[in-house]
């Protein structure tokens, strides 16, 4: 019943409105005068008042706020609050600087900043932190200014870096708790249901801040594109969603899309592909149904193309490619290569488009992707995965985390969940980058176990795990002549003109969490 | 890393796998022997001890069982268990029977059954219930044998019966915990993922069952459609689910859907829609934005075609028509006479192509739709919802629950919930049915509030809640001329040929609930 045109509550109502008869309208009490305290078998009752059932309710309440100032007012936010963001409009996300900037102007101390990961553009934050109003940050990657001054010191509690499943994990757990989750909407409606896919900063998936909306004790809709009710396209729907806040721009296309993201064409990087495409095939998994997950960059898509041709020789249909998704998973998808594309991230424009035309390229949440306490996570599911590395130990733990100078430049993302789900874990990287040796005995941060990581291709040769017997006969038998990891350890060695700075003592920057929320290794203060 | 083809867990490494080295490949201690128990700022941490780790992974585990029995075995159910179930298979639903045999022949007893609804395709239920297999129940709705069985006292313990926004509020807030929740999934995939548009026996949106995998304790896809992985259009997924069960068959296709739906062609029905149009339109709601729910029903489609003329005379475009929905709102979508259908529930093969092919077509979950106490419902955006009623009196509560004889035969689903919501709630009937009275004195049963109520049509008139004196003012304007509820009452006391039976005393049977969970009546014994 009734508000706004013919607008009165039923609980305050306004001078003027008669009443037009004596029996109490619409009290049901009137009609049930007595209802007993307790009913055997049901329990104590509380009898329906209507008065107070409508202040219980929401009744078509439209909350959009002009501005993030407005927000931050509204959510009665404390120093010390949890804010979480995601990481869908990557370096050109301007949502979270203006978000802590409205929390700044607020007057908000000491708030912790809980991000799917913080890109170069998010520099702004270093002030921030170096004033105060940010003395806590986790995240599943942290790269750039923010990530050179919390290893310089900047803050005085660990950073803590997550897995991209961790995360997922750790917000379902409760170890991870939201005051506010800010989630950057291409599109919202007045009621806060959420599209990624429309608007003209459009990201595709969002699959990230689903764990978010959940369970963050409020959600905030950022947006600048208002859209009529009922939003299109809806990812998050408004029972998630608090509040609607306007802003000028999410941000920067040109950061959060590529228009098509194309395989490398280099020659070290094609030997790389074309070897461990042939591990994938000699491990015995390019039949009918096979998986695949590799990262987006150019050295990446240049094995999924390797792979992709040998699928096409051999006559292989796959069942799925998953992670972040780029064009060319779509080219893989429409040529019949993979059956369906589960995508948590979409990393250009064609995605996006494939995304809203093609019923076979479906969205998954964090928690789908790679929460390890869930129900089933699809890493799980993969037959190989294609990772890289900043270091490797001779154990096979991996390092990309920190880089040669003790630095965070990274941190594990899916790295770590995508290798103890897949059947396959393959590590591809060249013997050195910059100088400095890949293979290494000790290791800056161990990220991602050795047990999970089963074998690595190099340009000089490909070593197995020694855990992995069978995979080494298998590739020794398809004429891989795999090598003992400290051969390749050596020639790096020999090939590298430095060494890397370790680290060892003085305060902890960052603490690095395993999917389970175990924790794998500390970070030092540089 | 590995499991499966190339098979062993990483805590328990079969005879014969050897070692190939002396620093204990993978163990990521060998890389830092020594861990701080406590790191400042961070607190206690754990160690990542990766054959511990291994055994939290479910590392791709496909858990499809053959059958119910072997399924109900797995989960380990005990006596007083609680098995949700819900409706989208209607009066075909084979699953709840078959589930709720499977546990009798485990021998479990005093299950608690929570049904979104019960048709009268589940009587069976009721010698389970004469049994002791049975001995608790909750449910929106509840009509056929299982109600009259209830009504006749086959239960100690009283059924509660809520509202649709009532149960997933009760499900978020606790007051109903699940320990085993069964989806009736159209099609499955080995990992869980549930589609409801594909397979022999699609249903369509599964609105309902959204909010009871999220809060389940144990959560099974009972298919008889088993896809390879990934299943396509994925409406729950694996992460919500713990188990795939295969039946020969979910039931019965004629029960579960219609081919389409079409409005009455009745002359009075025909009337008291006319009517009902004509209310929403003096009520100044037919402009551009305007958003309707009306009933499946031929006499509320009927109601929805006269709204839809009206529409297109005044060149109105609406935003979105809600709830279950049939042909004819796809038809009143592509006419352009609404943006958007929001869909909890497919009524027809019809729904179910469109929400395939449009993506105007959304789904929505049941807390979405209605749930009270979520950050915000759909209902709560609606101008007008027409409903139906049993009785009504003269405070406008209505009953939708018990029949004239006192027997139960329906609940709330989703009317208290619309009606709360809306702007204008709209109750249309006739004043007599199978003799009885409609308008009384006193219901049969309360199931909603006369606060929620605006208006009463009639096929002799027109009554409006003295609540909303701003409403009768428009209607008298409109040339209208609503009369007082007394009237229509009086009207309805002559032409009517028997009086309804009143059981005030006795033992309660079923409880009432209001969406907020307080009670708004008991129904007694007959």
């Amino acid at each position: 019943m009734a508000h706004r045109d013919f607008l009165y509550s039923t609980c305050q109502r306004p001078a003027g409105i008669r009443s037009h008869n004596v029996t109490k309208p619409g009290d049901p009490m009137s009609n049930h005068p007595r209802l007993p305290d307790v009913v055997d078998g049901f329990g104590p009752l509380r009898p329906t008042a209507l008065p107070a059932v409508a202040k219980t309710m929401r009744r078509g309440r439209e909350l959009v706020l002009p501005d993030l100032d407005a927000a931050i007012r509204a959510l009665g936010l404390k120093d010390g609050a949890v804010l979480s963001f995601h990481h869908h409009l990557r370096n050109g996300d301007a949502v979270l600087n203006a978000v802590v900037d409205a929390a700044a102007r607020a007057g908000l101390r000491n708030l912790h900043i809980a991000a799917s990961s913080i890109f170069p553009v998010h520099a702004p934050l270093v002030s921030h932190m170096e004033s105060g109003v940010v003395t806590g940050l986790c995240t599943n990657y942290l790269s750039g200014p923010v990530a050179e001054a919390v290893s310089r010191g900047v803050l005085d509690r660990p950073v803590v870096l997550r897995t991209h499943g961790g995360r997922a994990r750790a917000i379902r757990a409760g170890d991870l708790k939201i005051d506010a989750a800010f989630v950057a909407a291409p599109s919202a409606d007045p009621m806060g249901n959420i599209s990624g896919t429309e608007g003209p900063r459009a990201c595709g998936v969002l699959g990230y801040p689903q764990c978010d909306v959940r369970f963050a004790d409020k959600v905030v809709a950022v947006t600048d594109t208002l859209v009529d009710f009922p939003a299109q396209r809806i990812q998050i729907g408004q029972e998630h969603v608090d509040l609607v806040a306007l802003v000028p721009s999410l941000g920067d296309v040109s950061g959060i899309l590529s228009g098509t993201t194309r395989p490398s064409e280099k020659p070290a990087d094609l030997e790389i592909a074309r070897n461990a495409a042939r591990v994938i095939e000699a491990a015995g998994l390019l039949v009918d149904g096979f998986s695949l997950q590799n990262g987006a960059g150019g050295a990446s898509l240049a094995t999924a193309a390797a792979v992709g041709r040998r699928m096409t020789d051999l006559g292989v249909t796959g069942s799925f490619a998953s992670g972040g998704i780029t064009g060319f998973h779509v080219d893989m998808l429409e040529a019949g290569l993979f059956r369906s594309l589960l995508d948590v991230q979409c990393f250009d424009l064609r995605a996006i488009e494939s995304l809203r035309a093609d019923p076979r390229h479906q969205s998954m949440s964090a928690s789908m992707y790679a929460n390890p306490h869930e129900r089933g996570a699809v890493v799980d599911r993969l037959d190989a995965v294609v990772l890289g590395a900043t270091e490797i130990d001779l154990d096979f733990n991996v390092n990309v985390t920190t880089r040669a100078d003790g630095i965070i430049a990274g941190g594990s993302g899916g790295h770590a969940d995508t290798a103890a789900g897949a059947k396959l874990a393959i590590v591809t990287t060249k013997l050195t980058a910059a100088g400095f040796p890949k293979l290494v005995e000790r290791l800056g941060t161990l990220t991602t176990p050795g047990r999970s990581v089963d074998v690595v291709v190099t340009d000089a040769g490909i070593a197995v795990n020694p855990a992995r017997a069978d995979l080494a006969d298998r590739l020794a038998f398809a004429g891989l002549a795999p090598v003992p990891i400290a051969d390749l350890h050596r020639r790096a060695l020999a090939q590298a003109e430095r060494r890397p700075v370790h680290v060892r003592e003085g305060d902890v920057v960052a603490v690095s969490e395993y999917r389970d929320g175990t924790v794998t290794d500390l970070i030092r203060r540089v």
